[in-house]
């Protein structure tokens, strides 16, 4: 174990920096936080580079990561005044994992994508990761100007789901043409359509998709979609939680995939 | 309008004073805050106290809730220092409304009621709200040990939709076992259970029923169920979100309700 006593060491400045996106893509690592998610993350065979503790991190690490923890396992410890810095939590358990980004090279199977256009809000994203886990959708496809996954809050609101789903970014959306041209059929939610969602045949090959909480699907996506509809809403509230509706919307081709 | 110029004014402990539940059981009001809020509120008729105003609140008003403001309605006027303390947002429109509570005498119709059991996440009970709302959901019920519905936190994320649906308190379970005795069917959606939710039939009379985050649905409610079912989740994550979970089952009441 390694103590970093001073706010100048490289490695501290170094990791401070994940918590900004554009250093997390240079890098090509982000963080991960507390004693649950970091052994999610041990046994779905992370690369995870080192980690950082607190004293009361290190009283507990025995505890609740023994089995991961090997004689290579980089340990660095930390004052709990310079960890502030690292973290955001309210009430931080004393460790972060630095992990190392896994590339996710496209890899078509199955018949179940779910494309996420420009969305906004990072806990929304990441219940919708925790869902399409559940789900066993095959994939996620991110556009250009959605929040990144690796954003704190994103990662927090996975639970973990994170490390086991593929997630991709389609930033000419030449992975949707594809994947139409593989016989996908892309299904796109709107506020606009009045096409019953419960309607669709969703048993083949398809691609559900949702867009930014404010404005909905881009120009862009809908020009492609094979076909619009839009969620039920018989009791006249405005609009649902785009996390929501995600959810309702994949749970509707699970159930489909079941008959 | 009045001016309030001192923490000792009376109307303003009174207000700062709702923001604990047992004082707004005790008064029988609650604060909702923002201009769109409180437009809603007074498009659904709530009984509005008084207002209270910044001054960046009152440049505002005019244009956002001009329509609705007539001569008796009683507008306070406030300094930004002392309304901090009357919020918990961080970026306050400087508006709040007092609201008096109305009291819901409960009347069974339709076959559609919503059961949440010691549901503690205000954020998740505020969603939970919202979505039941658009699906057309007849009532929710909240058993003991459930966060306040008028936690501003819970208030926020039904975005207006508390205001519209039937909402009761039923300390007892004495509502639950009325429902039954007049043919409705409680399901209850539990880990444990081995039956796929998406074989239940829902065309009924139905009370769906979700439970706390960490622990489910208590016993006494689990032994007052018709039928115990899983949603299933062939993805593999461990559980889904409590919010996400319970607009999947509603969802599926609305589909069947349909055909």
């Amino acid at each position: 174990m390694i103590f970093i006593e001073s706010k100048d060491n490289v490695l501290y400045k170094e990791t401070k920096k994940l918590k900004e996106r554009r250093n997390r893509s240079k890098t090509n690592k982000y963080v991960i936080e507390g004693f649950r998610l970091i052994d999610e993350g041990f046994k779905a065979k992370l690369n995870i580079d080192y980690l950082i503790l607190t004293e009361e991190g290190n009283e507990k690490i025995e505890r609740f990561l023994g089995n991961n923890i090997k004689e290579d396992t980089k340990i660095y410890c930390i004052s709990d005044n310079l960890f502030k810095d690292l973290t955001s939590t309210e009430n931080p358990q004393g460790i972060i994992a630095v992990v190392s980004m896994k590339k996710n090279n496209f890899n078509s199977y199955g018949n179940f994508y779910l494309l996420c256009d420009k969305l906004q809000d990072p806990g929304n994203l990441g219940t919708i990761i925790r869902t399409a886990h559940a789900a066993g959708v095959n994939g996620i496809i991110l556009t250009k100007g959605t929040v990144d996954i690796y954003n704190e809050k994103t990662i927090r609101a996975t639970m973990g789901s994170l490390f086991y789903i593929p997630i991709y970014y389609d930033e000419d959306l030449s992975l949707i043409k594809q994947l139409k041209q593989d016989g996908f059929k892309l299904v796109v939610t709107s506020l606009e359509s009045s096409e019953d969602f419960f309607k669709e045949e969703l048993k083949g090959k398809v691609i559900l998709t949702v867009g930014n909480e404010g404005n909905g699907v881009s120009d862009e996506v809908l020009s492609l979609a094979d076909s619009r509809v839009k969620i039920p809403m018989p009791g006249g509230a405005e609009s649902l939680n785009v996390a929501i509706a995600t959810s309702i919307i994949i749970y509707e081709k699970v159930r489909q995939n079941s008959f």
